[in-house]
């Protein structure tokens, strides 16, 4: 259950205050060659410390591949990596260590395997996810001309209307619309410095060669980024095309028509019957406020005794920011696998 | 990638027109007691034909168990079903059998198996949804104490504010809203009237002895019920907790705070970190509308010739209705199957 | 667990004494042609009746295929077929159903399962076998110019020293040497008579396009094969190539050297590294004497009291002989799968 | 395909000459005490250098768990586990790299993967059974009494007639037999001494709390344990119970008779329809000889020129002996796995 994908599998392993995190790869074809400036770059994209706007933690993470590469490209056998904890700080958390803090999984991780480690979440950790970016990162050859971008489409409420990823890639909150960007950045300062957090929005797209990938009826495209999505930590709500707006349409409205050109409309998000129609993929990701809080907030602690905690660490006031490089990261390793999945049935 | 489920899986078969649809249930405990009355009664829930809010199709299928029962008891052998297909009609279908129906898979269908079942949508019909509310129903004995329940909470925008699982019981169009229903049914009667169809939202819940079900990182629970809603026909968004809400929310708001007596609120959806924290799940899950309805639409057929086409057959107006019963289906699938490896870990 | 392969997955159901036997067949390539008397022929080489040598039970099997095939080709969903049990009788067992046949499954699965289906062998009945053979002529044209062929090697201790396959398929006891098969055919006939049975011997060769096939390092080709006749009912042991004699031989007289025109030997038997190295694969699968014999046997009823049972069923005398066919469609099932899962390397 | 296990699953990765191997283990039960102490005397047991009847390299091994473990016991989450080559001498390895050496996977890996190693066969390298070894020590307690054995039964066809694992566990080369080691030993000496090498046969014994283990009918405990034991690097044979000898045998002598004591006999070896039978398994494992050779070989390069190939690294003279310990490991990870199946079933 720390296995991800069908054809193409990531395990991932390590905790955030363990030593290492790290992912074993295992399905890719032989001689496909890795670009270790781009991984270095989805690293990059998605750690801290960059700006305001995200945890001052400077994660300065290094990735070693230790298996599955000579020379330069894949071997065909499992291409595995590993990354050094290096900033993890248990001290931070000590004086917290056994009461559960409010929406975090320490409460049923403790329920479920009769053990917490309280240094920070441990394998449920968001540090986990560096895993996924990295990853995705490796697999992106496999993607040829397919285009997958990401952005935050809104925060706190403050919701975008234009859709622009070229200025998403220069924004410092990854915003989609640069007349919201000054908007919900002001927000999401206003919660940090009140010590509270907001939730957010995040849109993905796919573009390109994608007519014919997902696999019915149990390996559907839809279904598959539905789970990818909403297996990222703090996502709630998953949206595909029209999404919630859907169930309050007519079918008149709705349906893609076509003409010889093609699909007149794209309410449809790209997918057909779990099968991908060559139409641009969209994907909206709804991630809930930060659960780590200056606040004081009430809760428990192992005993059962009524506590109240307040959060110190350094949380970034807004996951769903970096959580849009994972949801990026999350829809490239799915349609790597649904693209190996559609290899295997051509001769 | 017709099997779902991980230590239990369900292996379909069967499309719309073909002889028989079925199922295969493997990993099934022995000795399971299996209530024949129970799969009638969900089979008469999603059939058709019992009112002017659904298809009048008239589907009174019969399952037969083939395998892995003896003397009424499972044996621990997978046990196969089948039921017989009674009512197709191919010749609805005849008269457009070379034209892509829009927003169905005919499309995606034929670009990616290079052919078509033209008598109603083959292994794509939602006829195949009823193997899944069947192996739900044979399952439920191992839910135990846990008690699954769904409604319709919105039709065509008209969202009810109640939430009664017991009136949706009685309700023709199993609203969750008494003061609403009337409203409702009028709208999915003018849209029928109209030759259209509209979209609508159910609600699902879980309450009962959850704590501790859901895998992380790649089984978590939240992101299986995600993949099986998502997975379900006419499904575009999926919501867990407080859903696309959370996204515009602040931690102090969002957060679920605990005391002596548990958890003061449930934002969460009673899913913490991917595992179950106890309290009541709930999923939203958005349909939507029909895709084929009766008023004239654009589109091209296999010779990519431009085709008005005009859907004539029997279809639900309103696929939500129906589908209510499928995610119930779906959502006692994924609990037991959470069941099962949970078992697995305690020694 | 009663799924069979990776890329191409066999899901197979029913009791020997149950209504229908059947299996689900997914993962297929859409457009492969069904050609049902090659399935039909298949069944005959399995089925008991034809001869003194096997059973005199007479299986007039019929195979329906319920899904997945539309005008004679698959559809790229899944085929499933069944096969009405028209011959069970049931009160052949009944005076021996509380008492556990020596050497069958009936002890294990009582004690595993805490039931028995006391009909014959229930699940663990080689009728299932009949779906591995169906299956395996399903999947034949995946194969293309692979030939895989099997026969008889020994019976009782009495091993042929040259292998005919053209032969075997005329022998009536699939016997692969031509001047062995009457000392064979008497061994067998003495063994019956007596109320006695045999063990024998299998061999089963694969020719043609197989370099490649192959998955390091848990799916290794002869690992695979290994697992699928070991799987087989009654088989007890599974050499690949010298197979036993490897372990007092020396590496100078062991290893396939090669000069330009290809390999010099074939001690390996067509494998090196778990992956296919283009020669010929041979494969030796012994299977022990049939269990169920006429002869007075001590054993224990599910109470633990001692019994005297006399099994007067109608049995083959030696399994081997239609354990050759099946066999010969494991190795098919191993193959399909294999070549399957090459091509989703291959971009 | 490089995972291994049902319900423990053991991905593993690196080659022999790369900078880690390792391994991930995925459903461990969490607070499983973790013994470093019995993890290093597998690295010893399996670590060559210890005799003149093993390669001289002298492998000291460090294992360093990198996730999964917290205050000495298991989590739950994945435990992952790194060895660092400290010996690969790639120079060893340069003026052979063009050449396919005899019955190595060089061959086939070329004509797979397009690429290969050449610093000693990089993934397909008999380096990787120590990741097994450790693995399986890290899964021993959920084996709890449950007794695991192995032992060297042959070498170069000098066959033990007692079986004694306290003898084979002091014997330099593991014999079982002490009064065939010294003559097994010369064998040995004798071919390294000549640049040649010979094979051998292992017995792997399991007793203890056995019943009920095994999933009918893909997952076999027979099925199983022959895919492992097949899968290691060399083995050519594996025989259960009687293995070869049963296809010689009759009914009447190879049935296993039970009086109200139990089994009168152990021909099975210890398992019955696929499901342990609580009486002791015998596996025999025949590993051919080593494949590098120091005497000159005919074979041909890269390009298809045939060469004389003389192998002079450091080699085990009989891979039987090490393979013993991997053989021992490769049983304990499928009694695991197969001990969280049978769980998961029981409620």
């Amino acid at each position: 259950m720390n296995t991800f994908g069908n054809a193409l599998k990531l395990t991932t392993f390590g905790e955030s205050h363990g030593e290492y995190i790290g992912g074993v790869l295992d399905g890719l074809p032989s001689n496909l060659v890795i670009d270790e400036s781009k991984i270095n770059e989805a690293i990059k994209k998605r750690a801290g410390g960059r700006n305001a706007f995200v945890t001052p933690r400077s994660e300065s993470d290094i990735c070693e591949i230790i298996s599955g590469v000579f020379e330069g490209k894949t071997t065909g056998t499992p291409l595995a990596f590993i990354v050094k904890n290096t900033h993890q700080k248990s001290k931070d958390y000590s004086n917290i260590k056994d009461i559960f803090r409010p929406s975090h999984a320490d409460f049923t991780y403790f329920h479920k395997y009769g053990n917490v480690d309280y240094r920070g979440g441990g394998r449920a950790s968001a540090r986990e996810t560096l895993v996924r970016v990295i990853a995705s990162s490796i697999v992106e050859p496999l993607l040829r001309d397919i285009q997958v971008k990401s952005g935050v489409l809104g925060v706190g409420g403050i919701v975008g209307e234009r859709v622009d990823f070229d200025f998403a890639n220069k924004s410092e909150i990854f915003s989609l619309d640069k007349r919201k960007e000054e908007e919900q950045k002001q927000c999401i300062t206003q919660a940090r410095e009140s010590g509270d957090s907001v939730g957010g929005v995040v849109l993905v797209s796919a573009k390109g060669n994608l007519l014919g990938l997902g696999e019915p009826l149990y390996g559907k495209l839809d279904a598959e980024i539905a789970r990818a999505m909403m297996g990222i930590n703090g996502v709630k709500a998953v949206e595909i095309g029209e999404g919630i707006k859907s169930s309050s349409m007519r079918g008149s409205e709705y349906n893609d028509l076509l003409d010889k050109n093609g699909f007149l409309s794209n309410h449809s998000g790209g997918i057909l019957g779990g099968i991908a129609n060559g139409e641009e993929i969209l994907v909206k990701i709804h991630f809930k406020p930060t659960p780590s809080i200056a606040l004081p907030q009430k809760s428990i602690d192992k005993q059962g005794l009524e506590q109240i905690i307040e959060i110190k660490g350094r949380h970034d006031p807004c996951i769903a920011i970096r959580g849009s490089v994972v949801s990026e990261a999350m829809m490239k390793l799915v349609l790597a696998d649904m693209i190996l999945l559609k290899n295997r049935r051509e001769q």
